[in-house]
């Protein structure tokens, strides 16, 4: 196994994947169509829908953007999303963060049809995450980190493993699909009692927290495989949450950031919009 | 803290608060009413019926039972429980298990209103679980735990849990609902390759796993909160997870099997139809 686990060959085998399934759909004249819906001109959010809608292009898939201003009303916006539920030519809707302060993710999650909910943001699609359901959409950054695993043939079935962080976007929904895959998993996080008590007994540690360079050589075992959700800055460069340097030797393998787990997320989401339209057609 | 973590008081305290809700919807002239479906007559399934009748008649709410026979057709199940979903009156919908052989579990989750779902089964509930929601209807077992440890102030910030089985129906979203409450949870199962190692290190072990005596005393550390949620019988005498005799000594508390967690459910489900009949009411 190759020590340092970067994400670009992972996303481009799901890109291959992605690329046959959008040809196969178009072969029965449906035409996978991605709405991006974006309120304000947040500069990281531009640049992660110039990235997304790259991938889109790169699969065949194509991209309808929905745009309001910053100042947009909140009903407004809701309503349009209603719209692209109904519509039948749109099979997935991606809902850009950051969201102006009158619309909550709770908002948009109650709003979106589950059905096109590429990012897995409703509650219906992290419950059938929880049910172990296949045909899920579920979130993108987790399942990053379990095609990762998957490509690198790392094993988790019966391994132990460690995730640093909660959230319900990364931490809780990535330990429910561990313990799919027949995981031992210790979720611990900002209240944990000793972290290193949990880390130091894993074959596998996940970080998602967001902090910088928590995550040192003192924290794993020797062979441990390191993979890196977080993504933060330090000294101007970009760093994610585990200190890289310090890990390397000590580590059986280990994600870069950047160029890891965050450069296989848009890849995900245009296997979701593929997978949606596969599920909508097959309706 | 009492030594024996009996489940009645905590159903008792229980029972008392949904009594005042119901009586405060009565006011409003909502009747809360749990509709029960029922195929075919396995003795446990009627036994637990009879029980949460019981209970449901305690708290003042009415009681609809709908009875299918064994040989029931899985599509006259389902119609009769989409009308259920649709009627007014009718503000929680308990289906009993086992199902027939036609019938899957899922079919079931994906037929009812979640809005009437009292316990939990429904990937949205399940989901609005991950996100934290505190209106959702959830899962009763996992549920009656977190009610029990709250009743006898046992907190879980912070405190290392390990939850020994992973089913959708407990271990899973019992260890969302930790992760919730801040604990740091580990999850551990049959593939686990050292229980141990996890189980001895936690201030609160909880076994959901069905394998009778599981959990002996060399598997807690000294003063170890310790839940059992397992039933089984040995000598033809219902026992749980963990060997009770054994294990007592060494536990700081432990919850007898039967007369533990298994006491509370159906109060859950009491307490879970009031909230039902609050929401709709409130729609």
């Amino acid at each position: 196994m190759t020590k340092e686990l970067k994400g670009r060959p992972v996303a481009k085998a799901l890109l291959e994947r992605t690329m046959k399934t959008v040809e196969d759909l178009k072969k029965i004249d449906c035409y996978p169509t991605l709405a991006i819906v974006r309120v304000g001109d947040d500069k990281s959010s531009i640049s992660y829908e110039n990235a997304a809608i790259k991938t889109m292009q790169q699969s065949g898939i194509a991209v309808e953007p929905v745009v309001f201003k910053e100042t947009a009303d909140a009903e407004e916006v809701l309503q349009s999303i209603e719209a692209l539920n109904q519509k039948a030519d749109i099979h997935g809707i991606l809902v850009m963060q950051p969201l102006p302060d009158t619309l909550s993710r709770n908002d948009i999650a109650r709003c979106l049809n589950p059905n096109k909910d590429i990012d897995g943001l409703t509650p219906e699609n992290l419950g059938r995450v929880v049910e172990n359901d296949p045909t899920t959409l579920v979130p993108s950054t987790p399942k990053a980190v379990m095609a990762l695993l998957e490509f690198y043939g790392i094993e988790v079935e019966g391994k132990d493993v460690c995730v640093i962080g909660s959230s319900p976007v990364v931490g809780k929904p990535l330990s429910i699909m561990l313990l799919n895959e027949e995981a031992t998993v210790a979720n611990v996080h900002v209240k944990t009692k000793d972290i290193k008590q949990y880390t130091c007994q894993a074959d596998i540690v996940i970080s998602a927290t967001g902090v910088v360079e928590l995550v040192k050589a003192e924290h794993i075992k020797e062979g441990a495989i390191v993979i890196d959700v977080g993504f933060g800055y330090k000294d101007g460069k970009p760093v994610g949450d585990v200190s890289y340097d310090d890990v390397f030797e000590k580590a059986g393998a280990i994600t870069p950031v950047p160029g890891g787990v965050g450069s296989i997320t848009t890849a995900i989401l245009a296997e979701q919009v593929a997978q949606a339209a596969w599920n909508q057609r097959s309706d």
